[in-house]
């Protein structure tokens, strides 16, 4: 498992000239970053006196935060998987028309899979955005450095796993689900750029 | 080493209860990751005849790339040793005059060290970002989008290095010193903002 190489050993397997793992596995691992460091803000919160009228609060978005951290987690090499089922469907054989109309309805699927994969990074990465302006806003002023990275990181995740769910919808010939997906990024993207705006203000009240 | 650790390690101890690391080793993954995907780009377009013109420029943004790399991952850990000074600092004894004089010298030296190793991620992110505009325009298009998550990690990797650098100048008495930084920064914040348009532009492209 790619989350199980060290942090320089999957860099180094990212610079490779192996196709897997790539930007969405990146985008993936970019949101967990964020989830983490908004995790942390709420450590440096939780049970201290002078945050006492949001520690109901903090509790909740830890949990979310770790949740989050969780299915970011499995989707780094979740995209890769992805990613490789997709290779495996392209390596079909293609010589009869059977075997042409086999290969590509498996070509379909697993591109419809790679493009699922990546929204839901984006999505999570939503999420990770909403958690890092709160505790950006609520949490310890110690730790809002890390706060403010981890809403810039959650925001590369978003854009990030956009770009892959983009570039797999022109391998995509189902319109329905294509329209789907169109009109997921929209309001994905309204809902990622708000929080992102707000984050970077909040930043600049707080740290200049 | 922190990039010793697996990621998922990493990512855990990203999210516990200890002040490092935090906000200022992620930025600096941030900013590896993105040069290892610049890196990625380099790989799948060096070689190929059908980019045959531009193999000198690819072979230098590759060897800039590696070098990128290693600094920046040199800045993971980096990041919270100068942060671990700065801590040990201020836990000097602070009894007696002399004391407190030489305790709020160490404070002051190892605050510059904390700022300045920050600063040193955001230039070379800056330099990461080059890349990725020039691998999104001239790499192979199969990796388009490779190049653009390399961008906006990167950019990720600016904007938490520059978060890093002015929460430690508040604590910063050199007035020389601030200048500088600040300085630096208006120039590094131009640099970094408008290379991260012309990705995202260029990724609209070629990406949609």
């Amino acid at each position: 498992m790619l989350v199980n190489k060290t942090v320089c050993g999957f860099v180094e397997e990212l610079a490779s000239n192996s196709a897997a793992p790539g930007g969405g596995s990146t985008a993936a691992l970019a949101g967990s970053l964020g989830a983490a460091l908004s995790i942390m803000v709420c450590n440096f919160t939780e049970g201290k006196p002078k945050f006492s009228s949001v520690q109901d609060e903090i509790t909740q978005i830890k949990q979310k935060g770790l949740a989050l951290k969780n299915d970011l987690m499995d989707y780094v090499d979740g995209d890769t998987n992805a990613f490789d089922e997709v290779m495996k469907a392209y390596k079909l054989p293609k010589e009869t028309d059977a075997e042409k109309s086999l290969r590509s309805e498996k070509i379909q699927e697993a591109t419809k899979q790679a493009t699922l994969l990546p929204l839901k990074v984006a999505e999570s990465c939503v999420e990770v955005l909403k958690l890092s302006l709160k505790v950006l806003t609520i949490g310890n002023p110690n730790t809002a450095c890390d706060a403010a990275v981890s809403g810039v990181t959650a925001y590369a995740g978003f854009q990030g796993a956009i770009f892959n769910v983009k570039i797999n919808l022109s391998s995509i010939k189902d319109e329905t689900f294509l329209q789907k997906v169109r009109d997921k990024i929209l309001v994905l993207q309204d809902e990622a750029d708000k929080s992102n705006q707000l984050i970077l203000a909040r930043a600049k009240e707080v740290i200049g």
